[in-house]
């Protein structure tokens, strides 16, 4: 039943990115960066953030409500217990998380299909939590679970992405007591690659965990890491008893967390970005050390999601500079710590796949890629500030996220790139189109997309159409659905995640909130 | 006549950039960034690729084609001449280039608009050189002088541009022999921001420097840059005779040429990024050797231009990653030369102002951000691969380099910044909104697009039209040339400017290629 091979042991902690590496090693099914990090802050000032953070802990501290064992974690560890809320001596937290991987294996059904999470590895996932869908065709709907295995169908399509992510819509028309289960079969039987599963209850992560111990076995799961739970702060400071039994579950499970703060600075925090990242370190500190209390040496994730506000209207901002500048300094928080980082992702507040949509997005897939994010939650398929998930966007994203693939290996210096014969063969005023150069070159050298237009402007006015980027991604998400083809998934395993569901779904009554 | 404060002295020579710097000091008109460059190449391999350029200069050597006196200069200079093959020992190109200054002031007939060129300046400039602009309403068609003059005055009317660039547009209703009269002028009376001149002949280029000089003085001219002037490379390792005749012009005249190869790798150069950035290494440190023998400490600015092609129709590609990553190691290696550095920009190759020219566009416009470039061509306006300047396109562009103000300007971290004050009085649970923290910091706090739509989903399609981000780019440019005012010029000035256009224009017969 077991097709992931066990590896247990967690890696060793390790700081800092590659320079100069070689591209995506053959076969691996992730991105290993070429490139460092671009570390936009001195160690003076990451200190100082560190240190307001620590004030921040000590001297405000956090409240975790409704979950009386995190209370009790928290007592034997030594933070100070006053009702609900918990203050924590400066470095105690880091101290505690001190014993989470700094890097891990996620496994998929598909072993082929395992990635890392953390270190120079980088794994692109798509967009999460929607209640709407829309497409050029139809607009804006309610999402469906149709929809929702839509999108699995394409992120699983996509040679671009690298994991099936977990809520990729709401499916709006299932009970919302029930839909974690078809959510989390979904992505075992429409993909092959790694996914997520519910943290909206206790008892939906515990489904979501016992679904994955159907599909590896319980000693595996015991054992690696076979399945996500992205579990939110109520920011400012606040630590619901939902997320926190939740994410206990996970942790319990030997499963990873994902510590995601979401700070609309302004609101859920400071205006200023120095203090909205303190906040937020504080925050996600205090998760991921929460996890390390309920099982020491459980994978974690540090999470994070910056934004920002139209202080015009009042309104929530995406893919703007603030948040995305201040990812770089998150991802330098993070590799201090020696965790792996969730960081970013592709946002944008357009309600159309138009340029507002692609420069937002690019914005801030590229700090996520440049903080060295090795989770990237949200990489394909955002609009309207999250409400809603675009068919249209997803494959435009996903063209993107092939795009950074060539980004991230960089510029290799060898023999071959430095293409002295090629100098020596064709000379001054000449042409390198036909030289033994490029001919041993050309098929890898250019990232080619999908659906960008390179003719002519005659030849895309002409037979072309004289099309925008959106209206050739509304015929690429046609055809690859009609193309796509559900990968073999054994039967017995099948059936018996069927009368799983099955049988939960008959023991509860509907319930619709 | 001359406006400008005489700052003779060239600065020394510094490397590197300034890290968690304050945003753009009050009052200065251009960029100095909060953040540092993004080196993402080791010394080991920037220095293989010095080393791959000086064998290229030395075993393989550059062509100057028509034009007796470069040759002589390199004559003097030691290097060895063989017809017109110019070969150059390792090191003796960067020790003639070591006269150059790091950084200069571009002086503008508003002293206020003055800006820095090198160092931690950034400078804005508009696209240069399409012969077709384009807009919703009337589609492509070949640019007129009123389309410059347009252009002239949305980068005149634009906050976040710092110049008013060149060639913004090809004048195709001018004769060709005359254009560069009307544009000269066009910019210095419809603008007064610092601009460029023709360089498509010697005595074009003399002709623009001489119209500077009536605007500033000659005194002036000859102690200050006021013009600066860009030349292309004809890759591979040609430098043709019109553009070194132009580039000693500038150079003579002790004004900036800007120092450019086109690299269409696979075509003009090695389809390997290595061997292209060697290449236009190579083309661009022999350009800048020569204005210092024509005339030792002019000012002048390291330029590179890399691109890809795609190898399934062979069209030319823009905003790919490639180049973007590219277009990093060019920075590194610009920084060990101690020159200005212009790089990259806001280049795409669709033919609509969507979704592919907007991402396209900040792949390219923020690995010029990244790279360290000082001045930045092509800021605003640039589509279908630079054959067209758009309408739409330049009032995107120049709303995104707004963003990017606000980019560079980094994470300040201080008492403020760290908002303790605010989590002291705020405290878990709450919200920020209403905090004197808030109230103290909201107006400066985040970045605001006249351009983005960030209204919820039901006011943007209801009163707000559902309008994509091209629909309001439209709007937007109809309006500020409505409401452009005319910065006052001088009389006198003016005068003798029409004097000197006049006169020049009866002297030639019209010629049309």
């Amino acid at each position: 039943m077991a097709e992931a091979a066990a590896i247990d042991a967690p890696a060793r902690r390790g700081r800092g990115t590659r320079r100069d590496a070689a591209a995506k090693p053959p076969g691996v099914p992730y991105i290993v960066r070429g490139i460092p990090t671009y570390d936009v802050l001195s160690e003076e000032n990451l200190a100082k953030i560190e240190r307001a953070a620590d004030r921040i802990l000590a001297e405000v501290g956090i409240e975790f409500r409704d979950d009386p064992a995190a209370l009790d974690h928290w007592k034997r560890a030594g933070a100070t217990v006053e009702g609900v809320l918990v203050r924590f001596e400066p470095g105690m937290l880091r101290e505690i998380v001190s014993t989470a991987p700094s890097t891990f294996t996620q496994h998929a059904r598909n072993p082929a299909n395992n990635v890392e999470i953390g270190g120079s590895a980088v794994v692109f996932s798509p967009a999460y939590g929607s209640p709407f869908v829309m497409d050029l065709d139809r607009g804006r709907r309610y999402g469906t679970l149709e929809d929702f295995r839509n999108f699995v169908r394409l992120a699983q399509a996509s040679p671009w992405l690298h994991h099936s992510g977990g809520t990729i819509c709401e499916p709006v028309d299932v009970p919302v007591n029930k839909r974690h289960l078809d959510m989390v079969y979904s992505h075992i039987r429409y993909s092959d690659r790694p996914f997520m599963g519910s943290i909206t209850a206790e008892e939906r992560a515990e489904d979501s965990i016992d679904m994955a111990r159907i599909l590896f076995g319980a000693d595996v799961v015991d054992r690696n890491c076979v399945i996500l739970g992205n579990v939110n702060v109520n920011s400012p400071l606040v630590w619901d008893g939902t997320m926190t039994r939740s994410l206990r579950a996970y942790a319990r499970a030997n499963q990873a967390a994902v510590i995601v703060p979401f700070i609309l600075g302004g609101a859920m925090g400071p205006v200023t970005n120095a203090g909205a990242i303190a906040q937020s370190y504080a925050e996600t500190l205090a998760g991921c050390a929460l996890t390390q209390l309920e099982r020491k040496g459980a994978p974690v994730i540090f999470g994070n999601f910056l934004s920002s506000m139209s202080l015009r209207s009042g309104s929530p901002t995406f893919g703007t500079p603030e948040p995305a500048i201040g990812s770089m300094v998150v991802g330098q928080l993070a590799r201090r710590l020696g965790l792996p980082l969730r960081c970013a992702g592709n946002f944008s507040n357009s309600k159309l796949p138009d340029g507002q949509a692609m420069q937002e997005g690019l914005m801030s897939m590229l700090s996520a890629v440049h903080c060295g994010a090795n989770f990237i939650l949200h990489s394909a398929g955002f609009l309207d500030g999250l409400l809603s998930m675009s068919y249209e966007k997803f494959v435009m994203d996903a063209d993107l996220c092939g795009a950074l693939h060539s980004y991230l290996a960089g510029v290799t210096v060898d023999d071959n790139t430095l293409a002295m014969d090629a100098f020596l063969e064709v000379g001054p005023g000449s042409h390198f189109l036909g030289s033994a150069h490029t001919m041993r070159n050309y098929q890898s050298a250019f990232w080619d997309s999908t659906l960008s237009d390179n003719e002519p402007f005659e030849k895309w006015s002409g037979e072309g159409g004289a099309t925008d980027m959106a209206a050739r991604a509304n015929r690429q998400w046609k055809k690859t659905l009609a193309e796509y083809e559900v990968p073999p998934l054994d039967i017995a395993i099948d059936e018996a995640l069927c009368d799983y569901m099955n049988r939960k779904k008959a023991a509860m009554a509907d319930a619709w909130y």
